[in-house]
């Protein structure tokens, strides 16, 4: 065993490709707990080194995806549609496309995580609402997906521990950033969740883990490929994470902006932003499109647009929250949401156009206001956050409005407005807004 | 800790420097247990994978070295003066050397290791002899060398541990041949041990473990720069091991043709084979030239060659064998060490010119006959092996002798004749002799 594991180390060292029997060999090694860490963390890094070939890649996410259960809806779903985003600062796109996607008849059960670092998690967001929990068991999760056509659980842990495990290692290792064992590690959660069909938001940028739109365009191709080879229907988004999606950074705020945007029009002071709602419609399209509602994605945005106009969304996400224990006063008046003790609006000082907004450090500064984590397990203040309307391309004035901070103290606030500050660069030469996505991959 | 730890090995990843701070960081946590093994694995691969500069190299060399004991043997030997070879097929140069080096008048304690695989180690050669032990605790150490000058014991534990520890590490996690890792490896335990000099013996070969004169030649680069940062005394020979040491392979055996050739003369049917002295008093007069006995080469070869001459290198040996229990009855009459059951010679079958000799094959081939061992921890039968006096270049007739072999079992002999034949390349054009070095670093 330990001498047929050093063979495998050896092998991916020397930049041979490993067969399908080493790898799932090894997948099962780690799951029976057979393989020492020290062995699978050798082997980690060599693949950083020396890649994987499609092959690999496609026996890694399959092994993965088979070292636990693999979760089947066809009893309550005929087609299941995922998607999965690669995190981002203010990215809130699940809370209003999951409803949206189900108002069109497509019924998502979908599983998010917690934020950690600069990102936000789809959870902790959701649980700014009183009494809402994302843990449900298989049987209510089937219940609610057949009554209502929308669920929004945490993570389960019987779902590929193989990646549950290995990610952890990898976490300690120095070897999270390989892409074909970043695209493994998702697909696996994707294909063991059951899907059918997977829409993929690959983010690129300052705010987002990819640094170049090559680097994202690689991953979220190598995860195409992994979806097809394993007869799914995948389409993929290479989308923009230079700025914050949105305006809203910070849990409540973010749920807050989410239900303005489900309404269509401006709800407890909170703007719709027009970038928000384009990602938002653009990732709900691909997602009846693959599920094959429609046949064209014109046709598939309609849908949703219409969805959203007749106000189902909103409705889907209101069943949602009862059916999940939570106070549906807060969706009706999002007023009720927790709220911070001190709100303060900051205005630009000169004004100028916005050349460059650094979405990662204003990721972090919501870390910094306890919004988010910096560890693992760390509480985080539901209320806190900033509201910032405005995008690169934007001509301001002096005393226009940058940002409002809503912050738990007066040295948190204050520390918010530097860094809010310091984050945004303003120019006197005209620039073009960014793109929303860069590119777009698979069945789109 | 582990979050310094993931920094560490990120920076290794993408290619930087480790500080000095950070080497004797890493190395710290290893001994005292505090930087878990699938940590250290990772950054053992990254290391692989990215190298280490000299100062690099020198820095974890001298971590390791100061990891546990440094010995000091200043009270009883005013020079220390060591040895280190990179093993091989047949290299019993150490049962030579060091008696001939001690009669030389300069003192020497040596710390061996047991054989692993094809290469054979000084500890198993020397437990042919009836008694002779290889534990001493420091004590009993310290007064040997200062009662005869002479001491051939195991290693012991104190010593560099964190080297011990990575390099149990390494072994199973595919990151042994790394040149900086095997140069402070091996340097570690030779400055722990007290060296004020170090004569290096770096094989290269189908017998050894470094495949290319290149790779050897950095190898030793590395390792005399090392010592001399560290302020020792340093050379380094770059010797063949294309072809075994000498004609013997196997314990018993080879200790017989040590003694004949400290003795100077064909002993109990052993002869001593021409290369095998040459490298012997090479290597010997090197020492002797650190240790500061004379101030040229040539004055070295001559003192060693005459302390042959006189048998004093034989009385030393004799010497240090009483004093670690052995029986010397055996130093004086070969014939009494172990014998196997069966021996019998092979001969040529074909004329020709020998063009090759697979040394690694021969290695492996006294392995199955039990000379070693294929696992760490297994019995070995010290009587078996085989004599070989051919070499490359060598004219042979048919029916001339292609070996001697000993074996305990029939089935065991056939298939060395069987291996020793195929390792044998005969060819009709004349092929130049190898070799003894390729190459001398350092003083020489």
């Amino acid at each position: 065993m330990a001498q047929r594991m050093v063979e495998l180390i050896e092998a991916k060292r020397d930049g041979a490709a490993l067969s399908a029997d080493q790898i799932h060999w090894f997948v099962q090694g780690v799951v029976e707990g057979r393989i020492p860490d020290y062995q699978s963390a050798a082997l980690l890094m060599a693949i950083y080194f020396q890649g994987m070939n499609r092959q690999e890649t496609v026996e890694l996410t399959m092994a993965m995806a088979h070292s636990g259960d693999i979760l089947d809806l066809h009893d309550v779903a005929p087609v299941v549609v995922d998607k999965h985003s690669s995190g981002g600062v203010g990215d809130k796109t699940t809370l209003v496309v999951q409803p949206l996607v189900a108002a069109c008849g497509v019924p998502v059960g979908k599983m998010s995580g917690r934020g950690l670092g600069p990102s936000g998690g789809t959870i902790d967001k959701m649980e700014s609402i009183r009494g809402w929990s994302p843990e449900l068991d298989l049987a209510r999760f089937k219940q609610q997906l057949r009554d209502i056509g929308l669920v929004l659980s945490g993570q389960t842990s019987d779902l590929a521990p193989a990646d549950g495990h290995l990610y952890a290692l990898r976490d300690v290792t120095g070897t999270v950033p390989s892409t074909p064992l970043i695209a493994a590690s998702i697909m696996s959660k994707k294909l063991a969740g059951g899907a059918d069909a997977v829409v993929l938001d690959v983010k690129v940028g300052s705010g987002a883990f990819m640094p170049t739109v090559e680097a994202a365009r690689d991953l979220a191709q190598i995860m195409v490929e992994i979806g097809e080879d394993a007869g799914r229907r995948m389409a993929a988004l290479i989308s923009n994470m230079d700025e914050p999606l949105g305006y809203a950074v910070g849990n409540a705020l973010e749920v807050k902006e989410a239900i303005a945007t489900l309404r269509g029009e401006t709800t407890a002071g909170m703007a719709v932003p027009p970038d928000f709602w384009e990602h938002a419609v653009t990732v709900a399209a691909h997602m009846v499109l693959l599920a094959g509602r429609v046949p064209s994605l014109d046709e598939a945005r309609s849908l949703v647009t219409a969805a959203r106009d007749r106000g189902d969304g909103l409705q889907k996400f209101r069943q949602m929250v009862a059916a999940q224990g939570g106070d549906v006063r807060q969706v009706d008046r999002p007023e009720l949401l927790p709220q911070a003790p001190l709100v303060e609006t900051i205005a630009v000082k000169r004004a100028g156009y916005v050349t460059r907004i650094d979405a990662g450090a204003l990721g972090w500064t919501a870390v910094r206001l306890g919004a988010g984590r910096a560890e693992k397990g760390a509480a985080i203040d539901h209320a806190v956050g900033f509201v910032m309307p405005v995008k690169v391309g934007d001509r301001l004035q002096a005393g226009d409005t940058l940002a409002t901070i809503h912050a738990a103290s007066d040295g948190a606030l204050r520390d918010a407005e530097e860094a809010i500050r310091a984050a945004v660069t303003l120019r006197d030469e005209p620039v073009e807004p960014l793109p929303l996505f860069y590119d777009m991959l698979g069945e789109t």
